[in-house]
């Protein structure tokens, strides 16, 4: 069988498997999260063993420490797995929610209702752990699940993916509603966005590269999660103490995220008080600032930020720091250069923060709080399959309801149209 | 300028003035809406000329009658084109809506509010009310508009989109609000669907060839007004007046259109009972009759309907029938051959009609009416821009809502991730 027949074989049987699931009570998909959740902190041993192989390939091949650390299980990280399957069990089931429903002069019923998707690809880079927690999401959402994940993890998902399938066995579901994809030829991931009717929405975790390739090719409808060039702006009426706090949390809390700071706005009547203090701060967390001419007349010892700089995501301890004249220029540079991600506004006025809030266009408007808080646990929907920076469909943490379409379904008495 | 470069300066004036209608009131967006269907009442003369010039043409090129008649603007049809505008104008306001909003145990409040999409294309073929109908239903969610009317109609729409810029300007509304692509050049679609990152969604309306060709080279996120191959089961324990009344309706009443019935499914053991009658009902309204090797035991003098019938949307006074041993059946032809749009079943048991309204996938399903209903006014939406076959971001009739995203708002008091 050429790749081209083996992936649509299998298209076929994930998308019979979730037709069965899209029957199953919340009661059964609970009881096999739960037994998923058991069946990982059992198997602590083999999971362990197989992530041992991918550590060890990946240290052989020389790959850079921060990915090799995003690979590896430990004993907490299992858990933490394990408690995330938990945790999904307990959420409400979206799928029957209705969300509207009333009666029209002729007397028709008319309800919107929801329902599952039906058959989720997920494209995902380094970490193991994303197998169990997209499975547990989408199997709550009522949907099945392919899942191709980053070759040098293959061993871990694989051994995630089998334990997971267990449960599934011991509650006589179908095995199909997870589907690792095991080989790690690219031509797998382009065949598998082809299969628009098989596949209903393929979520892409994997950086603008990963993007800009599939993108380009799917045929499926794709949601990315995309990249993260977040702001701070410091407005002339801050308070100085808590805009240094946010600031500072916003970049050096977890520089390497999608929802952490990249550049920092200060106005222009605040700046000779607010960027020493914040720049002795960074500089002391090994922070390299790249500043725009009047950030370098006040911090003379950096390096000049460039065009350039205002479009980067550096996911890395680098921030571009820029004053502006007004709220105005603010609102200007963010949606100009901004990814449309996360954006924050330190200040006391009132007007300030209806216009920030108003006019900046992206997924998450902050007042006064750090852009770090973007994360659909954090906003209290659950968890998250991932961040949409688009506007169709999700935007923004995606949580359970974004695993699921709606339907009408209307109810008569033998209506006709006139 | 090459074709690309200009429409690409286009675009840029389109999001800009987007920018502008997104912060304008919705007592400004109704006043406009009023002037623009005053405006069009006024000039109905121009209206008729400019449309006169496209029917003597289609006349000349001796295109069909029906599409003649889906171009032609009457009194009547200019009339019911201002209305709809007016209607417009009276609906809620999506823009500003709060979805949710709560608070999180760190005290940051969190709420989801909508906000229009930006740029809206609009891809559409030949009646020229759509262009006013679109426009309207666009301005009122806060969105500026692309369109690219049918080669045959440019006339007419080239009128109607001028008097709408004419209130627009009366307004100081910026005229790029709406853009209506002069050249009939097919170059113009095939660049304009490559602009990504300054139109958010173009929305398709016109069948299954321009889908094929537009979705495979669109950058741009599509929702395509698909096709409808709908079905109507009459099932065992129907009321045959009711089925008889509820069939014919759904291929008659109008049968060129996308809720129109294109197959009946009768259960075997009504078939005897039932297809007599309707099929003598069928024939004096001169529809043509292809049916199963069952059906044509019981109604002898018509064709065979082969493979390829279950499959198609005739669009005209055609109908395939098959006779079903079960609902099973029946759910499993509807899911495998239908296009998901609009399927009614005809029965008396509670529960076939929860397992019919559970188990097929389809954006409207249908307990005892007619998959007529199908449509934004008829559901009491207000308006459509038109009908999504799709799942992600809207499935079904696609009102003011549907033109809409969200963004999360965030409200601190100096809240940092821990």
């Amino acid at each position: 069988m050429s790749i081209q027949e083996e992936i649509l074989k299998l298209a076929r049987e994930v998308k019979e498997a979730s037709r069965y699931l899209s029957k199953c009570s919340s009661k059964l998909k609970d009881e096999v999260l739960l037994a998923m959740s058991k069946k990982i902190k059992e198997k602590k041993d083999l999971l362990l063993e197989a992530n041992q192989k991918d550590i060890a390939s990946a240290e052989e091949e020389n790959l850079p420490p921060a990915l090799i650390d995003r690979l590896l299980l430990n004993d907490k990280r299992i858990d933490s797995m394990a408690d995330g399957l938990k945790d999904v069990a307990q959420l409400k089931d979206p799928v029957g929610e209705v969300v509207g429903m009333w009666r029209r002069p002729n007397g028709l019923q008319i309800g919107q209702i929801r329902v599952p998707l039906g058959v989720v690809g997920i494209i995902y880079e380094s970490r193991p752990n994303v197998t169990a927690d997209a499975t547990g999401l989408c199997l709550k959402s009522g949907n099945a699940i392919i899942l191709r994940g980053g070759r040098e993890a293959i061993n871990s998902n694989k051994a995630i993916a089998s334990l997971l399938q267990e449960a599934l066995k011991r509650h006589d579901l179908p095995e199909p509603l997870i589907t690792l994809i095991e080989s790690t030829d690219r031509a797998w991931v382009q065949e598998l966005v082809k299969l628009n009717g098989y596949i209903d929405v393929v979520i892409l975790r994997g950086g603008k590269a990963l993007l800009n390739v599939i993108g380009q090719e799917s045929k499926v409808p794709i949601i990315a999660h995309g990249e993260g060039n977040c702001h701070t702006y410091i407005d002339k009426g801050a308070d100085i103490d808590m805009a240094v706090k946010i600031a500072f949390n916003a970049k050096v809390q977890r520089p390497g995220v999608c929802n952490a700071m990249e550049t920092l706005l200060v106005h222009k009547e605040r700046a000779e008080e607010f960027l020493p203090i914040i720049a002795k701060k960074l500089k002391e967390a090994q922070v390299e600032i790249r500043g725009c001419p009047r950030t370098r007349e006040i911090i003379t010892d950096i390096d000049e930020a460039i065009e350039e700089d205002w479009y980067k995501e550096y996911l890395d301890l680098i921030l571009a720091v820029k004053v502006v004249g007004s709220l105005d220029e603010a609102i200007d540079h963010i949606n100009r250069y901004g990814s449309s991600h996360s954006e924050a506004i330190v200040t006391s006025s009132y007007q300030n923060s209806r216009r920030f809030l108003e006019e900046v266009d992206a997924a998450a408007i902050y007042v006064n709080a750090s852009t770090r808080f973007t994360d659909g646990g954090e906003f209290g929907l659950g968890a998250e399959i991932g961040i949409s920076t688009q506007k169709l469909h999700a935007r923004g943490p995606m949580g359970l309801r974004e695993l699921t379409t709606t339907k009408f379904i209307i109810l008569g008495d033998g209506q006709i149209r006139e």
